[in-house]
Parts: structure tokens; C-alpha cells; sequence
């Protein structure tokens, strides 16, 4: 009679649980394929820290219906640099074109880094506070924290910290979307670096801020809307953590604002190019109701570079329209 | 024994799917009367494309914790124009008045129709990638979809697209809210219309920005706040999905921010007139945390345009104690 | 056999239950300590009306996944002003300082009490309309109900709705944030008031207008952040709804933006001062996706003080470094 109550209730939390993981993790989007699904399981599988303390079979993963787009209880971080780095993504961050200051001070037990384009500002923290910490789901053991936060951006960002977390032995931990973009369409960012070794930390804060001056350029911005595209020849940790890119792949970023922009951009580069769609955001809970669409894709690196462009073009036709 | 198993699941299930569904299609808002509740199922009965595939008997409706008003997947439209057009939705586009440019022209396959008041694009893609399609759970054989997509405005939109499905042989599938307005307290908005001919959504495209510039001078905004009220003689497809309007009623939008604004307005206009109300969005996830009031109200339609003129009285009387 | 039933039914709601109030109600929160914990049940325990009318065992609170903090059905107040009055939380609104303006007249049966600080207006609906009062939870017993709603702030109305329940025989009985703080990181508020009797609401709105003013300068702004503490000797009933914050005991909040200097903000606070965490809040749902971290804390005056001030000191620091 027990195996009975256990059969109905797995099947029961079974069932609900792939429902609710459905309406809160992707909302209002279909995933057509399976390589997507596999990118699903790697953003959604991630497992809470307090999950494991909790009976039953099955239960649903605590996925947030807010700006959190991932958290990790972070394991001892794995050198993930292999020591090949393609030419597309050696950032030459040049003197005149660097508006990032790194400016190292410390504030109190806090060092702080600099700041950067998209009023970023970066900054270490030696030893979290163990109640901080557990507000932040970072594991107890690894608590020199580097954070990166900013007004504007997110992308930009986003592939500022894959940068950091390519060249330095630290993971990207935590990601949360503001809504924000000092009024504009688009996102503020908040995001938490960490490793076992200070230094690591400080010099991934270091890389992310250099690499968001960079990436800051690829962002066109009107009073009418904005559009933004980016592209690295081999994605790692953060961007597969994110969006769920395939590791050491050519990697793309369309967005355009409003959303109709976004969505006939990522019309356009799915015409245009052979490249395979990863993930598609629209107006929603899970990118802080900011007015954009997000497609991200992956494939030949000339491939993703070309539906970039083709992208990039249409956006720019639909902006000028406006004349404001 | 199995009966058994199916018995209890199903109660579950069934049980968990209503509780589901309440906490977020309505946050906030428990709905006082039957009128209002059909208007909910109507608004709720909307099934996703993929849950038609699900096993299992009674399944929580994939309700998204998002902007997504709603989605739905299209059965081939039926002319709802029934060729009388009362005199109050004769919308008289007068060369002066209007603002919307409509300058129809071949961005790749898409057709660009033009811009309007609000930061408003609209364009027609023809043949939409199916991968997009997916992910907007737009029916699979009807790919031409039209694009309204803007900065400022949810309210304008939305009339302007409900005067477009009446108009036309088209139909709204899909309305997302981002919170923007350039700063404002409001929204923007993003809706895709679909015909199987694309002349229709072209068409429907067209009238919508034009009626868009229409609906916008109904806008009044201070540096303190905005109301907003509109009005139409008769409602349509688009005003019943989204807020649960009674079809061919006369119908009315009060919008006050900051939020407190639009609920004495909402209070002043249901002491004022015999009115029902329809629906009512606080500040929530259901309206992208826009800092808004809205009511929306049916009946005769001179008691609906008394409510809306009340509820505007008092919001002016408001905003002018701000003098800023 | 129905025992069967009901126990099977029984356990696996209770199990959904807690699972869906720990996803929706703290997003991406992790609550570290008993004393939170107690917090949290305070906060999540409030019963929807509807609620008391399901059938069934154990059901999911019907937490919302919106900008509303809380909403109750009020119990007839208690006057809990004990007559008691510390030095610290003594406001002096002085007539140089203070820009609320009381200038009290009726629009039609509502009476308008004033405007203050970060557009923030008050007024009161002496007999709200059962519908919108069914929309808003509110007991349909008490329809004297004060609205406090602003464009700009949260914590300052809330710490000036805490003023008021403090001071009138009145209470605050619903929360909303909105995204908004007119195009800057943090919110607006929309907050209700109500009472049996329509002049202690009246007076509720008076103290929290003028108290609003007050609080306001303790907000500082840049084009790159913001800052924000807030102090009060003697946490009342608004303090307690809200955060959980421990009843007559010192209490303050501390406020950074973008989110990460609220974390080195909060970070310091905890390093510098011996004092307990109450709640913190990341950019969420939670908070309506505001690009800023708010931790409260409670213990005692000094070290409540002393907290507040390392925070506000090195926030300062860190907005310092963007000379923006």
C-alpha cells in the first residue's frame, strides 16, 4: 500500500513538476528542438542549494519568476582555458579606446576595481558575509566574491564575463536582470564572479570590465530604440551558462528595441545565414520586462557573423524610419 | 486499482491547475462577479499549441508569469466586420491630425508599412522562419504575421488593434506588455496580427498605426503623471481577448499613474455611472510593473463615456495639484 | 479507502505548497536564520479572502508574483500607539524643511489631502466602491481608505506609512511596488491605508505625506546610483508587514544602486556593526526588477546606526569613483 501512495505522488510531482518548470523557466516560448532542449537542461538543472535537504521523489527545481537568470552553488572552478585562443576573440583593448578605469583602492575589507562603459563598476570582496552569502546561494567555501553591476547593458556585460571566465580560473555565479538602461529599453546588469583564490577574482573583475568597454561599441542606440549585436568565436562557461551556447562554438547576440525590431532583426539573420537559433527572449518575467527580443545563435563562425550583419542592417533601415 | 491511481492524480491535479491558475493569471485581483469570471475563462481558456500533446487527464493551463497577455494558436479567422459601423468608431483620419507615416517599402522579404505615434513600427513579414514561429507559438500554417511594436503605449495600441481586427479579415494572436514608455510610468508594447492572406495583415497593420496616432490624443501627460481613458462603441476580437470585453458592447479604458491616480479615477467613474467593470490591473507581473491603475468598463454607452469623462475630470483636478 | 484518498491528496498539496510559496514568495532568496524565518511566515501568512472558501486540505497561499507585498483582509485596528514616543523617531517637520503641501479639498466624494516629496499624493475614499474594494482585497466592512502613491521611492513611504499606523488608530493594508522612480534604478509605491473611522485615515495620510518629506533627504542620487538609509528607533506595524521587522525594536534599511553597490553597502553594514539581517532583496520580481539590493537590519539603536552609516559611507565612495 505504501509503494502505492509513493507511485502516485512521484507521478503527481512528477507531472507537476515539468509543468511548472514549462510556465516559470521559458515563458511564452516554445523550444523547437532538441538541441535547445539540451541548452534547457543546462540553464534549468542547476540545482538550488537547499533542494537537497528535502524528501520525496521529485520535486520541482526552484526556478525564480524574477530577474535571477541563474544561480550556482559553486564547485572548486575547473581551468577551462585551454590555451588556444582564437584571433577573432583576442580583445586589443587600446588606450584611446578604452573608457574603463582601473583604478584599484581599497574600501575597507572591499577592493574595489574601477569602472567601466554603461556605468559599470566592478569591485572584490575578499570574504563575503556568510548571511549574504546564503541570500545569494553561494557555497559557504568559496566566499572571495568579485561583482560587476551597472546601470545599462546586459549583454555587453554578459559577454564581458565570458571573456574573464575564459582567461582566468573563476566562475560566473550568479546573473540577475534588472530592469533598468537609465530609461531606456534595456537592462541594468548584476553579476557575481567567484573562485578559491582572490586574485583569480580580482583579475576576472579586471578582464570583464577592459572586455565591457569593448563590447559597449557594438551597441547603437537612438531615441527611438536600440539595437545591439555580438559575437565571439568560441563561447564558454558564462554564455553556455546563460543562454545555454554550445562550448567552443562561434557564438551571436541579436537584440533589438522595441521588440518588433528585435524580432524582424532575428528574422532577417535566420534568413539570411545557416546558423541554428539557441534561445529567444521576448518581453517577460525572465528578462525584467525590458522592451527587446533577444535571439541568440550558434553555427559556422562566418555563418553567425553574416546573420549578425544581415541583422545589424535591418535594424538600422527600421531606426532611420524614425528620423528622431 | 488503477482507477484508483487515476482518481486521486486527476483531483490533484485538477485542484493544483485552479490554484495555479489563480495565483498567476490574476495576481492580486480576486474577481467579484459571474460577468467578470466568463470574461476571465475567456481570457484563460486559451490552450498552448504544445499542451494538446500532453498525457494525462486535467493539466494547469501553461499561463506565463510574463508580459504575454496572451498567445494563441490560430484557427483560420472569420470575418467578424458585420458591415455596420456605428458612427462613434468612425475613425476620421484627418491629414492634420495624423502622424503616422505609412511609407510602405522592401526590407529583404519583410515589408516595412511605417511608424506612428508612441515610437509605434509596424511591418508585415510574409513568412515568418518557423523556428520564430515556434518560439511565438504562432500556428504553423498561417506564417504571415503583422508586427506592431512601440516604445510609449499599451492602451493606444490595443484599441488601434482592436479598430484593425474589425476592420479586417485578421486576427490579433499575440500581446506582450514591457515596461517602458521611455522613462514614463507605462508600457510598450509588441503585438503580432495573422491572416492567411497577406494583404490582410497588411491591411490590418496599416489601420492600426493610423488609429494608433487617433488613440494617442487621448494621452494626457505631466511631468508628475498621465491619464489616459478610451473609448469605442463597439469592441472587437482584440479588446475581448485582451481584457475579456463583451463582444459588440460599448467599452471603456481609464488609466491613471502613479497607480493612486488611476484608482481614484476608477472609484469617481464607477460612482458616477451605471457601468460594470471588466477588468483591473494594479501595479503587477500582469502589467510588466507598470505604475498604473486600470479599469476597464462596459454598458450603455452614454454611461460609459460618462464614466470615462468623470474618471479624466478628477485625474486632471489630481495632476494639477502637482503644478511641475 | 478514502482515507487512502484524502491522505495521498493530503501530502502531496502540503508538499506542492511549500514548494510553490518558497518559488514564488522569495525569489532567488535562500532565508539563512530562524528569526527570518518567523519573518517570513508573518509576512506570507495573510490569508486571501477568497481562500477561507475552498474546499480541500491544504492549499498554496495565493502568493502573487507581482509588485504586491502583501494585502490584508484588516481585522478591526487595534490602537497600538502606546503612548510612547523616543526622541529618535520624534519628526520635526519644520516649515523650511517640509515641500508636502496639506492643502485638503474634496474631488466629488474623495477628499484630497496633499502632495510631498518624489511626487508623492495623498488622498482618502471615504466609502471606496465594493468592486474595486473586492479587487483589492480589501474587508468589505472598512471602505475609509487612504492611498499614498508616488512616482518616485519606496522605502521612504514606507518608512512614513510606518509613522503613520504608528501615530492613528489606523493600518496599512496593502503594498505595491512599481517599476519606475521616473527613469532611475528603484520604484514607485501605490499603499492603502484603512480604518473604522474616516478621520484617523485622514490623519494617517496627513503624518505619512509630511513624514514622506522627511524621509526623502535621506535618499542621494547621482546620474551613475543612488543611496539610501533609513533609521527608525521603534519599528511599528507598516515596518513589520513589510520586512518582518521585529516590533518596537531599532530597525534600518539600507538601500544601493545598481544592485552591487547596494551588496558592498550591505557587506560593510554586516562587517562593521553587530547587527541581525531581516530580509534582502536582489533585483527580482519581488521588487518589481529595481537595479538595487535593500537589506534591512534590526538590533540595537547604535549598532542599527553604525551600520547604516559604514553603508552610506562607502556607497558614497563608490559613486564618487564614476564622477558622473
Amino acid at each position: 500500500m505504501e509503494n502505492l501512495v509513493d507511485k502516485i505522488v512521484s507521478e503527481v510531482l512528477n507531472r507537476q513538476g515539468r509543468e511548472t518548470t514549462t510556465i516559470i523557466a521559458q515563458p511564452g516560448i516554445s523550444r523547437p528542438n532538441y538541441q535547445r532542449e539540451k541548452g534547457k537542461e543546462r540553464l534549468l538543472g542547476i540545482t538550488a542549494p537547499e533542494s537537497g535537504n528535502k524528501p520525496g521523489p521529485s520535486f520541482a527545481p526552484q526556478l525564480n519568476p524574477s530577474g535571477t537568470l541563474f544561480t550556482v552553488s559553486m564547485k572548486p572552478p575547473v581551468k577551462i582555458n585551454t590555451g588556444f585562443t582564437p584571433m577573432e576573440e583576442n580583445i586589443e583593448v587600446k588606450a584611446e579606446v578604452r573608457k574603463s578605469e582601473i583604478t584599484e583602492k581599497s574600501f575597507g575589507q572591499a577592493k574595489f576595481i574601477g569602472v567601466s562603459a554603461g556605468n559599470t563598476v566592478g569591485y572584490v570582496i575578499p570574504n563575503l558575509e556568510p548571511d549574504l552569502g546564503q541570500y545569494l546561494q553561494v557555497n559557504r567555501n568559496l566566499r572571495a566574491i568579485g561583482v560587476i553591476s551597472s546601470r545599462i547593458g546586459a549583454a555587453v556585460q554578459i559577454m564581458a564575463a565570458d571573456e574573464a571566465v575564459k582567461k582566468t580560473n573563476s566562475e560566473l555565479i550568479r546573473l540577475e536582470l534588472a530592469r533598468d538602461e537609465l530609461g531606456g529599453p534595456g537592462h541594468g546588469v548584476f553579476a557575481l564572479f567567484a573562485a578559491e583564490d582572490v586574485a583569480d577574482v580580482i583579475r576576472a573583475v579586471e578582464i570583464a570590465l577592459m572586455a565591457t568597454e569593448e563590447y559597449y561599441q557594438n551597441i547603437k542606440n537612438t531615441p527611438a530604440g536600440k539595437i545591439e549585436t555580438h559575437y565571439t568565436a568560441r563561447a564558454a562557461a558564462a554564455l553556455n551558462k546563460t543562454f545555454g551556447a554550445p562550448l567552443n562554438q562561434a557564438f551571436g547576440i541579436i537584440i533589438g528595441a522595441p521588440a518588433g525590431i528585435g524580432l524582424l532583426m532575428s528574422d532577417t539573420a535566420l534568413k539570411t545565414a545557416h546558423v541554428t537559433p539557441v534561445s529567444f527572449w521576448g518581453p517577460s518575467v525572465a528578462q525584467a520586462f525590458a522592451n527587446e527580443v533577444w535571439l541568440t545563435v550558434t553555427g559556422d563562425s562566418a555563418a553567425v557573423k553574416n546573420a549578425l550583419e544581415a541583422a545589424r542592417e535591418v535594424g538600422m533601415q527600421v531606426l532611420a524610419e524614425f528620423r528622431a
